[in-house]
């Protein structure tokens, strides 16, 4: 309804106040003056660019400070230069690893945030640590050769993961960030055999069920992960835009479509965490992280696949039947919550990063409107700006977890500031949302009191 | 299950605490006396007529002391006489405003209260102020034609909603209320003009989509606010029954169809609370007094149309699909929620009452079976009358609300006593309550615990 | 994902302890040292079997003590002979009555957990009481004869249940203990003619629909209770399998279709509690411990069912559509909530141990499979077991409850320790997780952080 009433009271009471009152019946009106201004938990209108801004730097000095990227003699402490040979050298410690999935988002994310605010300071920060693996990574091999199959993991040879990845935890985010670094003119021919190392894994090597779909054995024979869709679909859409080769958005399709097939749960818009091929019926557990997974690779996928690809459609469809689900179950506060159906669940600030940045993607790039989702990723991004401390740290982000098949697992897995995979979220977030306001320009108000994002954006 | 277990322990205890114990065996009972009585959170049982009536005459004695009606002169604060030339006149100010949306609703209640109760201090308080507006809005119609049309909302030219209507808020309501007091025998010459001129805006005025639905540009091009179903509806089969002209029931009866083919949701029963002809897919925000509106907006058309129309069918299926709907989503203290389907936005008391009116009204005339939806009305009536103070406020309403597309800005709509949109509802509800308890008289009772209205009504 | 990022800063920072910090940048990696352990509210991993045991023998010691099974003078408080005539007998007074439906899930509870545990107090526990009930009851007749019929039930004549009764609450769970310990070898000759006089009121004597479906006229007429599938179809199941007459199959299996027919919502996987003929449409209030009552009978059926039986098929599906239902709506500390499908009801233990009971012999059976199910009542087995406090008393179970029309009669309904359906529950909960966790053996545990349940049992 119109909003003038409260405007009309104010308008009477400026009377009202003018002379003493003629008459018991004409009461004062001073409560009717109030303005009912609501007294949100979190800043409700779009955030400006700058603030945008001085979020991402809080991240990026922080990140910048705690992941020294050397390495050190694991007993004297003292650094060792890469091209010394010395059998105790280890990566220095620092607040995160820097060879992780994890640390692949945050790559990309850093990467993504120099496209669009042209400050170089974030390319740097993953130039600087990407040329570091590729150039020290090498020097590890034999060390890792010498070491029987069995005993690699276990002996912890720094780069193991990249010198002879095995899982696509290993691979996937790791080689997407190379190849997008590589792309935008970081070090290619340097990062070209970490990539391919990379892909032979992801093309090759991982385990799949007969159809082709990435499968692990973990927890069980022939389980789907639904995070494993980022861990495998950013890196083929990627290598298919480094090379050319269609054949990789073909694989990467065909994973979207039949994890899809597999574990989206329609009348809810959203997919299940794991799936079991041996389970009849499959819980469904709506994890927020590993919706954030796929929906942020459908989103990779489609910001590289050619528009005539003959899957474009397909994942296209399956993105906005996704986009739809995630945006009917936003918490009240801004935040997602850990199980995404269960508001009793904690608010979980990697997903609602995640969900924010492909959403904002979304529109940005036409697939999605932005009267319908502007307000959505809007409110989204300052509830996940919140959860940035003044450190920088993210904060209220679910540490790893494993793939649970009652509720107690998730409601209660922990969080914590060094759990790193909101680091990445966060600032592709941010990046989008720059991208979407300037886009919007003025035009990203508040109408009768709610956010409207009215330009109608290129749409197809 | 049957309660029979702790009255027979009761039983047994008895003869236990008769005698000294025996045996060591045989154990005190005491803690088995107690009797398991709920600690409900709102009064259980059906509240007494009696009790009703007191709660609608508090509402009554607060609006009809702080809600003159009167002209001041703005400058000197002494009233001014209907006759007299005066150009600082204006309505005198008090805490709601005579001419609204949400009083065109109260004046409604106050109609229908008298008729239920016989007492014609709430007929007195609507007639007495619809026959101010009536013969003093036409004073003002010089003063609002002087005006640039553009400038005629920003100057408050006071009655210039009722002289020169440009917006269903400003036309429905009022003119529903209008006729109402007209066909019960107030003033009806005297109200004639202003209903027409009322209708003519509704009829001819506003904005429509392509096949004949009202429609608004705000918040963006060609939306639909459910609101306006009560906006107009009400209004449009008031003026069926005043006339006879059956294309005032065929209007009604299409807004009603047409809104309910592109906003209800099926799978919960609910109408969504905004559509925007440009937008898929169309967000889904089930906002309480939105829904309160819908169903009122069935009410009252079913009230007077006559049982032959050709869509009375139609109708009467989206009032029964959206009652079902209703009932399933009452919060557990007897309140619906703000979010409708979210318990975890606040109870609020305005869609209350318009969901008691409006379901208790279809259980007094045959829509509704009382064995199902008696339950509901009468802890729903509970509780909505305990939101009235002793003041005969009624507390927890939301203030006035714009269309908004993520949850955050419907979570955090304040809430006041001086939002007007609760007043007319409790009335309405307390009156239909009170025709409903009159008819089932004793059978209204508690059964095994539980509330059972086991009379069988009229039925169709 | 993988937990292995803690892991590894664990490692990284042993290292970053062995001596002082080189340079600035390599920051102390205290923080990562914490391993991010969950605060579960609840023991998280599958119990032992031992402390399993632990838990029932508290529940059987709290009850032996408090359910003393003899006779008494009501005015002496003596001890009364059974052989002895004395006018003035009644059964000792006790914390729970001997006779009555939640006690015969007590003494089926029992038999169970020695059968299970080979522990024979659990047995002795109730083939005392069902032989006292059993030899005591006759004496008792000519008192009962001598009384008006409209009276017998208001006189409190003690063992009238027995001797005369009137509903499935006197007679269905009970008939099932007697004969669940008939079947045992206790007292076959002493327990028939009581087990026949039960047989007789449920399959002759209660009233039911045209189509066979018993029913109640409480609270209107042709009243379907969930509840009564527990009081109807194990006692004619178990006759069934003691007499070899398959009729007694025949009509166990109709009630539970011909109620899942009416009473069970396909989108939720949950029954309503109540259903009324005469309503339309059936108001749905998913009620805790009535689907408990569901749940067991399939379970119990199903347990002495022929596999030929031509309707085995079919019980069978039903089960697992409610077993799947259930398991979605577990909440999140592992128990159920008093209304299923509403998270802010109260957990609630007699619900959630009937569940974990029927749902923990469906894995046992190879009706479920464990992967799927194993976690779910592994850790609902745990919620029920913190319910039960150091004296052996079950906290949090809802006491006896009507037939509701709306949300608050059952948000409200008052929990306690006095309320007898949590006891038998929870001994069939623990008796049955025994024997899955015996059968499971090491393959139950806790692999990435979730418990799995990973053995391949038999399954069909």
């Amino acid at each position: 309804m119109k909003l003038v009433s409260p405007l009309l009271l104010l308008g009477v009471a400026v009377v009202g106040t003018a002379a003493a009152q003629p008459a018991a019946s004409v009461a004062p009106t001073v409560p009717a003056l109030r303005r009912f201004e609501p007294a949100y938990p979190v800043r409700y209108a779009p955030m400006p660019v700058p603030e945008i801004r001085q979020v991402m730097e809080r991240v990026h000095g922080y990140l910048d400070g705690v992941t020294p990227a050397q390495l050190i003699d694991a007993k004297t402490r003292q650094p060792v230069d890469l091209a010394a040979a010395n059998p105790n050298a280890v990566i220095a410690p620092g607040d995160f690893l820097l060879v992780t999935y994890e640390w692949g988002v945050t790559y990309a994310g850093m990467l993504l945030a120099s496209e669009v605010t042209a400050d170089g300071r974030y390319a740097d920060y993953a130039a600087t640590r990407l040329k570091f693996i590729a150039d020290a990574a090498p020097r590890f091999r034999a060390q890792l050769a010498a070491l029987p199959e069995n005993a690699r993991e276990r002996m912890r040879v720094p780069f193991r993961s990249v010198n002879a990845p095995h899982t696509l935890d290993d691979s996937g985010a790791m080689a997407a960030a190379f190849i997008k670094a590589a792309r935008a003119g970081h070090h290619p021919e340097a990062f070209r055999p970490v990539i391919d190392n990379y892909l032979k894994w992801i093309s090759r090597g991982q385990q799949r069920l007969a159809d082709g779909t990435l499968a692990r054995n973990r927890p069980l024979p022939n389980s789907l992960w639904l995070d494993d869709l980022y861990m495998s679909v950013p890196a083929l859409a990627q290598m298919g835009a480094l090379t050319g080769d269609r054949a990789y958005f073909d694989d990467a399709a065909r994973q979207l479509i039949q994890f899809h097939r597999r574990m989206f749960v329609p009348e809810k818009g959203l997919f299940m965490h794991g799936w079991v091929e041996a389970m009849d019926p499959h819980p469904a557990f709506h994890w927020g992280r590993a919706n954030g997974w796929a929906v942020m690779a459908a989103v990779e996928l489609l910001s590289v696949m050619p528009d005539d690809h003959p899957q474009h459609a397909a994942v296209l469809a399956i993105f906005r039947a996704h986009a739809r689900g995630l945006a009917a179950c936003q918490g009240g506060d801004g935040l997602w919550h850990q199980l995404l159906d269960r508001p009793d669940s904690y608010p979980e600030s990697s997903a609602s990063a995640m969900f924010v940045y492909a959403l904002a993607r979304g529109i940005n790039r036409g697939w999605l409107q932005p009267l319908v989702y502007g307000p959505c990723v809007s409110l989204g991004w300052n509830a996940v700006a919140k959860t940035v401390n003044v450190k920088g740290q993210v904060e209220q982000t679910c540490v790893g977890t494993g793939m649970g098949f009652e509720p107690t697992f998730y409601y209660y897995r922990p969080t914590s500031v060094y759990a790193a995979h909101g680091y990445g979220p966060v600032l592709l977030a941010g990046a989008e949302m720059i991208t979407l306001l300037q886009g919007q320009g003025a035009d990203a108000n508040v109408h009768d009191g709610a956010i409207q994002f009215s330009r109608a954006a290129a749409w197809r």
